[in-house]
């Protein structure tokens, strides 16, 4: 099915997904062109193909030409350039620390090296300014078209049935109110301008719920050709965002070759790169160390850094008596700066100076959290609630110097206790998009994490959680290979979008329908084709009704030919058509109340009968 | 690491789990020994065993001999006799049909018959009736044992932070509050006198919630010895209760040998054979040919009947406008029968006589909801609620004829639909016990459909749900085999789990607490024989890390041994502890409040710099 874009080292999957076809809207704005999918279902449906969200890029476009050796097109660039507030410059030269001195053991280089681009005298040219001063962008109408589906083209009435929990969602997405929404800080589209590879996107409580996938090589595991098969797999099954979390040798380079050949926006933890900049020493790194790192990544395209500056030095002592201390890799280094120093958290106190960087390239905060609980026992508590307020502090500076801002939660977290997370977040941080690892809602499943998780991603992104950071089975167990990378990401797009029909998603419930309507008739391929993994749909009805024929057939292995609750109520309703028929004069007569009476009537008998 | 009691045609896993060790706990009637799971940890985590509950039975007693061709110890029926209310007598003979007249494909008989019980006098011998009489029974004292888990000995403070919900949750279950639960309905312990092989559990929802795995043979697939070695499998993972919803040939024979396998409540839904005693074709089901169905299986020991009298022939017309009709195999064979006969369900007007003959044996109705809606488009609506409404007036009719009561849910219910199902639920059917399909909270993930219920049963269980029927990831597509079995068994311990936690059940977070200390303190084997799948959680963190060395490493591969959070944080409270004790005189002559001072300089700090 899968076509390969093959080489001796770097492999990626290619082709369509089953009956899809990548189709692309038109914006107003010059170069706007918003890929979807249309999937089409068999003829006896006499529907209309259903138009799905299309995170996947152009590895799913027959007519694309993929090489992974020169990445992908770069159409962002005009309109990044013809903003005029750019400017071209010789980028920092690569050095050995900046691949964890991997010597011999070295991945190659992108084969292509493109010139950074800036802001001119270090201005803002980040959509949140061009937002405030009212300008739509062409991100931003790119976005708009992107949210809306095709819900123009809808013929049912819109369902608006949920329960939001404050969330405005409109009926329809205009650019204006993706703009009114950057402008008010409630939503971001992470897109540096280094990264015109991107095809944009937003994340925004009154937005589709989005998620990430996390990949990255350690020291112990994985190359650079597995990070990229696996970036490009994750986006193939609907992963909104990917984080590369490399932590070893090799990262900077691991990294350009991600960038270059995503079409989805990349985050990345700054200081695990610091970090191996001082050879994994906490106390030694330095403000430069880390400035240096801001840079470098900024210039290569990182569109989204978790910058983990509420993990201050007062707060550190509230984690002693957790059952788990401090399970953030980049709160433990930064916990550990402080306290060697007896200083406060150097990416605190030279917050505005990282603010400064970041609105040159418009790279957005992921406010992390660097306290969150690793466990049941630790959920909500003073140390994680702490950290929570200063980062609403640290928002509000954000903004003021004109970056975007989301804010990163927890974490392990008991059902009972996620609601007040939300709603604390949106409090302390102004409404700012929050962004958040499940919560786990119990630690006693190892193996199995991506569906305790699943459990409190998918309530929590319905109290308003603007993005989902998946967790895969081997959360806690060791690094997610290409089948857990598939799994953490179908689970969550399972959690988000169950969280958008909650929430009331005017268009989210079309998909449901048209495969309740597949299965109902027995339309076995659009049933498959219409699932968020027709592969593994089509495999399991397959291992008992293998032949083709049993795809057309009227029933299926779990109750065989004759025993078919499906077809019995299709019977039932041919029956109760023609039944309903012959009664029609009686049911007339009556008032149209037949059946109230015979109910009434045999309510009676029953009484009597006791 | 398993032994298999291996035979040419039926092999079952038995053997302890790892680290495990069964234990029994004495009750103070006769013959009362409760089975539990101690997991024995590392020596250097200075923990005693973590007790667990034990749904296993005796294939983890390596003291026990268990021979399939003979079947379970019948224990129980020295409790039975004792009672002094129950006859022995000839019982009805097997006939072709009962097996579909399988002719040459018929089964093997189990080797063993016993001559079954039943009331005197058609008298109530029910955990119900003895419970209204204020007679504390052996299966009382039982399940009141097996709930603490041994509670008594926990040495921590009870955590009681949940929200419950109305739940009325002691922290001590006595065997007088089970029998005051039963006698008011809200508890029932399914107990057929017929099932002396049974070891008693509790489902209502003051006690911890339960879960249900789906076995049984189709038409299609399947044979008795892999539906015995199902029960044994779901069983040694956690299921609590398990049901036979065998529908092609063979189900008697099918059914005795699982039932005398058994020491788990057998539930079955008797019109699926009564149906293929007239050939699949509903409109000749009579209530003669039914009511011969409900005496077979109650003197084999079925302990729950699920019974769709709910479905009136006055609701029927009510699903016609669905997107997917009649979803249960029992509520659209009952639809066409009422429709075809244009008469009301016989279920309906016969359940008074059903109750009759429950009583007899102390079968337990799981009154069955035929309308659940099967898919997002159909939840909450006026057929399912009309149905809900009427379960709840049958309700009372069996507890008048002193028959223990559950009433089953859906199905298909995006999340802000759910908590109705059980407001309504309680509120329609005094409080008896809710068990329920899943939800489902999306349709659009054939093949994850134990992940997309996952999340409704986590969340239905927290409103009050008592048992949650698990979904495996076959469901909508296939019969589940035994791999199937264990993932839809896992994911259903997650969601009661998670349950349990948000309710607060005064125990539930000792287990969690215990694998997240050993998760901290790099206790490997401990992270893994605390899991619910120690298997699975070694394999995955063997894929990275094989070799024995690694299991007692301070570190493992998602960051490798430089770069591990736990390992920092670690050192982080040994510095701050050692850090704390220099300080410790400048902290008091600060009055205790340097972090706050230095705090409030830093965010002076900041405020000037804003």
């Amino acid at each position: 099915m899968n076509i390969h874009a093959k080489d001796a080292r770097i492999s990626v999957t290619t082709g369509a997904l089953p009956a899809s076809n990548k189709v692309y809207v038109d914006g107003a704005l010059p170069g706007v062109r918003v890929p979807m999918r249309d999937v089409t279902l068999h003829e006896t449906a006499k529907e209309p193909a259903v138009r799905l969200y299309d995170t996947s890029g152009p590895y799913t476009d027959p007519a694309a030409q993929i090489d992974i050796y020169a990445g992908l097109a770069r159409p962002r660039s005009a309109w990044v350039l013809a903003r005029g507030d750019v400017e071209e410059y010789e980028g920092r030269d690569v050095r050995p620390e900046d691949n964890g001195n991997a010597g011999a053991a070295l991945a190659a280089e992108f084969p292509v090296r493109h010139r950074p681009l800036r802001a001119k005298d270090g201005k803002a040219v980040t959509q949140f300014a061009y937002a405030r001063a009212g300008i739509i962008t062409a991100e931003m109408e790119y976005v708009a078209i992107r949210e809306n589906m095709g819900r123009a083209a809808q013929k049912e009435k819109l369902l608006r049935d949920g329960e939001s929990f404050g969330a405005e969602i409109p009926d329809f997405i205009t650019p204006e109110f993706v703009r009114d929404e950057i402008a008010r800080g409630r939503a971001i589209i992470p897109c540096n301008i280094n990264h015109p590879e991107l095809e944009p996107m937003i994340i925004g409580r009154n937005f589709l719920v989005k998620i990430n996938a996390n990949i990255g090589n350690s020291a112990v595991a994985s190359s650079v050709a597995e990070e990229v098969d696996k970036m490009v797999w994750s986006i193939r099954w609907g992963s909104d965002t990917v984080m590369d979390l490399s932590t070893g040798r090799n990262i900077h380079n691991t990294r350009e070759w991600i960038i270059r050949n995503s079409p989805v926006p990349i985050g990345t933890v700054p200081i695990y790169q610091a970090l191996e900049k001082v050879n994994g020493v906490a106390e030694d790194l330095t403000w430069e160390v880390f400035r240096d790192t801001l840079i470098e990544q900024a210039e290569q395209g990182v569109d989204y850094f978790t910058i983990h500056a509420g993990v201050r030095l007062a707060y550190v002592p509230l984690t002693a008596k957790r059952v788990t201390g401090i399970v953030s890799r980049g709160g433990s280094i930064l916990a550990k700066w402080c306290l060697a120093h007896h200083k406060e958290n150097f990416l605190y106190t030279h917050f505005e100076e990282i603010c400064d960087i970041m609105r040159a390239y418009d790279v957005s905060f992921s406010l992390g959290d660097g306290l969150r609980p690793g466990s049941i026992a630790d959920a909500n508590d003073e140390a994680q609630f702490a950290e929570l307020e200063t980062l609403g502090e640290l928002t509000r500076i954000a903004w003021d110097k004109g970056v975007q801002v989301m804010i990163e939660g927890p974490g392990h977290v008991p059902m009972h206790k996620i609601k007040v997370n939300m709603d604390k977040q949106l409090r302390e941080c102004g409404e700012a998009p929050f962004y958040t690892l499940g919560p786990l809602t119990t630690d006693i499943a190892p193996g199995y994490d991506h569906i305790t998780s699943g459990i409190g991603a998918a309530m929590i992104g319905w109290f308003g959680c603007a993005m989902l950071c998946y967790v895969t089975p081997k959360e806690h167990l060791g690094l997610p290979d290409r089948d857990d990378v598939k799994v953490g990401v179908i689970t969550y797009k399972i959690a988000a979008h169950a969280a958008d029909l909650a929430k009331g998603h005017p268009s989210a419930q079309a998909r449901d329908d048209a495969l309740s309507r597949a299965r109902f008739e027995f339309r076995w391929e659009d049933q498959f084709n219409l699932s968020l993994d027709p592969e593994r749909a089509r495999e399991f009805h397959d291992q008992t009704l293998p032949k083709d024929a049993h795809k057309v057939a009227h029933f299926c292995s779990m109750c065989g030919p004759k025993f078919c609750s499906m077809k019995i109520t299709q019977e039932v309703r041919d029956f109760a058509a023609s039944g309903m028929a012959e009664k029609s004069e009686e049911f007339r007569n009556a008032g149209g109340k037949i059946y109230q009476d015979i109910a009434r009537k045999e309510e009676k008998l029953s009484n009597e009968a006791l």
